[in-house]
């Protein structure tokens, strides 16, 4: 099956919005096995959104709509499909009272542009909307099937559920779909990570098997297709062989959720389950690492809490790193790296501390610590458990967010007893050769 | 002029990669009032991407395209614009040398893939690429221009200041632009932003200003095109109306550049000027005050730490609050948020300090302090010189943030002497009974 997914609305072409509901359409689709041919934002023009239409009912056999379906002289998809495929819009008073009936309970009075919402293309089935007064439509048109969803996200989403992937299982044979595992891995460069598992590609063959990079962060994506039985082993098989690979710089693998399973997720799960708790005392990062390991709900059962330890007399006074230290070595070193993780068990009184303190730029950087230098340490009941030096490539934000990434995976393996990070720079901007 | 924005790249078709490209080319169209027709994601294939550029060839007079000049053999890009055109593609020799040389510089020979990138399409002018390997190019193909960008959005962004700006400036009458100016608000809801700029609407018309809302932050965007005279005389008086409409809730105003302009940047700025240094105590927002006020480059000029004060203990050790008040008030109260405040001052040797506590929730809410109270404070020099209670609306994430912009606002206002705050809450989750 071939599917072109329409975005239809003048604002999508402007610079503040970007059309993400395509993204929740592709993901159903491409779970079903159906190949996208092309996706396209379209202004607010009946003729152009018609002309789109016309291509699209010749090229593909599912047309996916979304936007267009409001109550003013703007919403012309209706309209738009009506022109396209020859047929009529007729008013449907039972949509019109169910939309009435929306207004009333929120003690409104429909307003008359409204009236247009209840309006049908003729032979399509409506498609109820739960989460909002504009109702959906699918029209057969030749052989092409067209849904027309509203394009406010959160309603397209209630009306994929219950009406697209509903259509799209009736058509998939007995069963058949695809799946796929993601594995996570932090601080290891994506060159590494290809390397590693090189005989998985040998294995299962290069086409299903996806490495994704991003800031001190890659994703390792299997996919299987076909029936359940045969989808699963395979798909059981491709983890099982990625996770022997890659080893314990896996921080986390599963199907479809574990996308948003973050790394101070897995770290605050491991604190929680041994009643161990956990303090900041940082430097260049500026409390993004208290920050990050706090927007897990329920923090508060192994964050007590850090210190956002930017001036040297503030390391002193509130971390209880001695003066004599950071004038020796300077403030960012490995010995202050030290002195703030050891403090910030002890002042906070928590099992674990993690110190960081380094150099995010654009300023402050020297011929012996040029920007991106960083140095973290770990301890453990105020004893150092492991320290690295990074030298992080970037921008300040990346060089804190590198950092921030580091620290974490620092403190998932010392809680986990693995052994430390070799440390190295990764996601190097280095210019490549090879650009598309 | 009618201009079409294609980027080719079967990724983009995916679920992970958005196709960004647009934006920044949306945005030099608009600048120069060229109107967008739609734009189109297509895949590596060469039969679809040059019918679409036939269709495209006979809607607009300018094409731009990204991405899909690559050196592997799914980059068709070059091949599909040759066969939609008519035209052939030679290999430029002296293009060849460059891209050798580019490799020899790095120490590597050219791979004998990379010879396409010297193809060049009959009567094309070549684009120079300063940041990668892929040139451009630019064709006429009856009365339409076609743009061959690379994907990589660095690039891309190159080319287009280097190659495209300046054929839309030769094109545009003389001296005619689009330009904006933006004024930006925090802390006031979009409908009482909207109800204080009536009049402007009045006066100068809807369609030329625009309303952007997002959680706490407002963006009041002018618009006016035409000569340079008459334009910059619209958008000063424009601006100026606008300007006193608003009061004193706008915190940046100006052209282009304004949008990135954040309220830490603003907030720090005056700091920095008046010699004056910040501390925050904060507890529901675990560290993203101190992390917002951070990440603005130069601000160890004027944050000399904070603390995080999750646990009522560290609240108590380490920026002084009393245990006594918290026990009398509960650690989410207007007295906790004062010691916080004034606590932040002292401990860390600040000129501002910032308090904050409250429920962020999922967990933690009660009949009398549900999810989203917040309570805020604002000392200067160990002095409490505002406060705040809020009661945000959303989920953990937007009431954290939420927190964090009133209390930089707070910081803001008490830094210029401007009046307290009226609190409310904004950003509400209210269903609209009108949707599309």
């Amino acid at each position: 099956m071939r599917a072109i997914i329409l975005a239809v609305g003048t604002e999508l072409l402007g610079t503040d919005r970007l059309d993400t509901n395509s993204l929740r359409l592709t993901e159903v689709l491409r779970a079903h096995g159906v190949q996208l041919l092309r996706k396209a934002v379209l202004p607010d023009l009946e003729a152009v959104v018609a002309a789109e239409l016309r291509r699209a009912f010749a090229d593909a056999d599912l047309v996916l709509i979304s936007g267009g379906l409001g109550p003013t002289a703007d919403d012309i998809s209706r309209e738009a499909v009506a022109a396209a495929a020859g047929v009529d819009l007729t008013l449907d008073p039972s949509l019109l009272a169910g939309i009435e009936k929306r207004f009333a309970r929120m003690g409104l009075r429909m307003p008359e542009t409204n009236r247009k919402q209840a309006e049908v293309l003729s032979g399509a089935t409506v498609l109820s909307n739960r989460r909002g007064s504009a109702p959906g439509q699918l029209l057969e048109v030749g052989g092409t099937a067209v849904f027309l969803f509203p394009g406010v996200p959160n309603e397209l989403d209630g009306m994929v559920a219950s009406a697209l992937e509903p259509w799209l299982e009736e058509r998939a044979p007995a069963g058949e779909r695809i799946e796929t595992v993601t594995l996570r891995v932090a601080c290891l460069p994506e060159s590494e990570v290809e390397a590693r598992i090189l005989p998985a590609y040998a294995e299962f063959g290069r086409e299903d098997i996806t490495v994704l990079a991003a800031l001190g962060d890659v994703r390792v994506r299997a996919t299987a297709g076909g029936g359940a039985e045969g989808r699963h082993a395979r798909l059981d098989a491709m983890r099982h062989r990625l996770a022997a690979l890659l080893g314990d710089a896996v921080y986390a693998a599963g199907g479809g959720d574990v996308e948003s399973t973050s790394l101070e997720a897995v770290v605050g799960r491991a604190l929680a389950e041994r009643g161990q708790t956990v303090a900041v005392a940082e430097s260049c990062t500026g409390g993004l690492i208290s920050e990050r390991l706090t927007r897990v709900a329920g923090s508060s059962a192994y964050v007590l809490g850090g210190v956002v330890a930017y001036a040297n007399a503030v390391k002193s006074s509130l971390v209880g790193v001695e003066a004599g230290v950071i004038a020796a070595h300077g403030a960012v070193s490995e010995s202050v790296a030290r002195a703030l993780a050891s403090g910030a068990c002890r002042v906070v009184g928590a099992d674990w501390g993690i110190g960081v303190t380094g150099i995010a730029g654009p300023g402050g950087g020297s011929a012996e610590k040029p920007v991106g230098t960083v140095f973290l340490s770990v301890a453990c009941a105020g004893e150092v458990v492991s320290v690295a030096q990074l030298r992080l490539p970037g921008d300040r934000e990346r060089v804190r967010l590198g950092a921030s990434q580091f620290a974490l995976e620092m403190l998932r393996r010392a809680v986990f007893a693995l052994p430390p990070l070799e440390p190295r720079t990764w996601g190097s901007a280095q210019p490549s050769p090879a650009s598309a």
